[in-house]
């Protein structure tokens, strides 16, 4: 068992979701903030990779006061349980993701992290040990349902949501598409990683709501076939 | 004066125009297939880099017997000129670029080609040299104006496509995004090269149209700013 996956993530419209050289830059408006602002707040958890922690530094919390105070009304954390998939354990110690904002966090490392890495850690977040070399997601996502989380968001970076698609883990793809054109050949895109080499082994999607948000457009797609 | 460009592309839903090795996937169906056939029909000239054409081997000609007819009642070639844009005139003298269908071609490449390899393509194609170590396009454009070109639509590849945008000359963008997800760090995308760095310098789009096509969406975009 585990949680209904749904990444987000907003690109260019030539499929970028940053610069080359990792820079965070405005691609959606408004419209887009307050929308991603609201599923964060309707998700149990929201995950990200450790490359997205270590560029930007995010601390993932809800940010509109209303919907904080309806998830504390329901009884919930005004946060969702904030996830960093991280192999090795290099998450700085005073990122704001671990200081930030109520509620609980969870840093999920492979073998290779070091006993006093993950000792250190401990003070700040809960930490799962999942996998040798990497950390195995689909163990991960498995203990994040047996914690009760059934609603997951991954909000990047490209290699996580890559892997995620690599394993048949993602129910859902939500791309927010800006009304720029960033270029690069080593830009970060939405799904980075190695790539699927074979067109059978393609993620296949149904188109579930394209609508125009901001200058851009918001296009939901369920992922039929992982 | 140069033409009016446009780059016509389909990417998969995460941004990406094939896989890492660069082989040549099925993102659109035959809606797409229609369409691409009636703006290529409806340009004076098409384009594409070099890579594109060691990769695919197109013919780049007009594909429907009805759209090649119109052509030729209205006193032009079947096919709209073809355009590779070559440095090095690296361009196989046995490429169907240069022998499938009736029209010009046109191959453009920069002081960098041997005069061996230019009097070479000169017995397929018109051969443009224009620029020291890349092809100069801003005079290319310039030279084909010149020769009545118009409307130039581009086709690819992801770097032809970057330069384009990096120096200005794009003035409409379509992408037809499909339901699939490739992935891949390495795997081209609709403008790779160098990139953007600074947010300023992103190229400024606006949404002319967004529709349902086959089982994607094709988006067409205006260049505000580039």
């Amino acid at each position: 068992m585990r949680p209904f996956v749904f990444v987000n993530i907003a690109m260019s419209a030539d499929g970028k979701i940053s610069t080359k050289e990792r820079r965070q830059v405005r691609i959606s408006g408004s419209e887009d903030y307050s929308r991603v602002d609201r599923i964060k707040a309707e998700s149990d958890a929201i995950m990200v990779g450790i490359g997205t922690v270590l560029a930007d530094n995010p601390s993932l919390t809800v940010k509109s006061p209303e919907l904080r105070a309806g998830r504390r009304a329901a009884g919930m954390d005004e946060n969702p349980i904030r996830v960093v998939v991280d192999s090795r354990g290099r998450i700085p110690l005073d990122a704001d993701i671990l200081h930030k904002g109520a509620g609980k966090r969870i840093v999920a490392v492979s073998s290779e992290a070091s006993p006093g890495t993950v000792e250190a850690l401990r003070q700040h977040a809960t930490v799962v040990v999942a996998g040798d070399g990497t950390v195995d997601l689909r163990v991960l996502l498995e203990d994040l349902h047996r914690q009760g989380v059934r609603r997951l968001m991954v909000e990047g970076g490209g290699t996580l949501i890559w892997t995620l698609f690599a394993q048949g883990l993602v129910d859902e793809l939500q791309t927010f598409i800006g009304n720029i054109v960033i270029g690069g050949k080593d830009a970060p895109t939405p799904a980075d990683g190695a790539g699927f080499l074979r067109e059978t082994d393609f993620a296949r999607l149904r188109i579930i709501e394209a609508v125009r948000l901001d200058d851009g457009l918001l296009v939901r797609w369920k992922v039929e076939r992982a």
